[in-house]
């Protein structure tokens, strides 16, 4: 499974490691592909191992929004 | 003695901790206080411990333009 999360307040590369680190720190989340331009982060994750909520709390949790 | 480095590309909190992290590990610095809106960077050393040439290579390490 595939889902597209829309991240605001991404500026920097290291920005971007904070979130995919946060995101492949998750269980059942297999691989995550941010766009930092765009704000799209793509995250490749095991159905029924974690939901979009757990995902959008570990981006918050750096300190990024979530649409 | 104070100097301030004009430096480009620091766009968030990360930014400002690497260069921050990159002076402050260089012998002879004291104190370094980051302006993030203006990228202005004053560095409080102690003088014939550090040169300006060397304090301007940390930040270029990390990724950032030293004017």
């Amino acid at each position: 499974m595939t889902i597209t999360l829309n991240v605001s307040g991404m500026t920097c590369g290291h920005c971007e490691a904070s979130v995919k680190g946060a995101l492949k720190d998750l269980d059942g989340v297999q691989n995550v592909d941010v766009n930092l331009a765009t704000g799209k982060v793509d995250v490749q994750y095991e159905e029924g191992k974690v939901t979009e909520a757990e995902m959008k709390e570990a981006v918050e949790e750096q300190g990024y929004d979530v649409a």
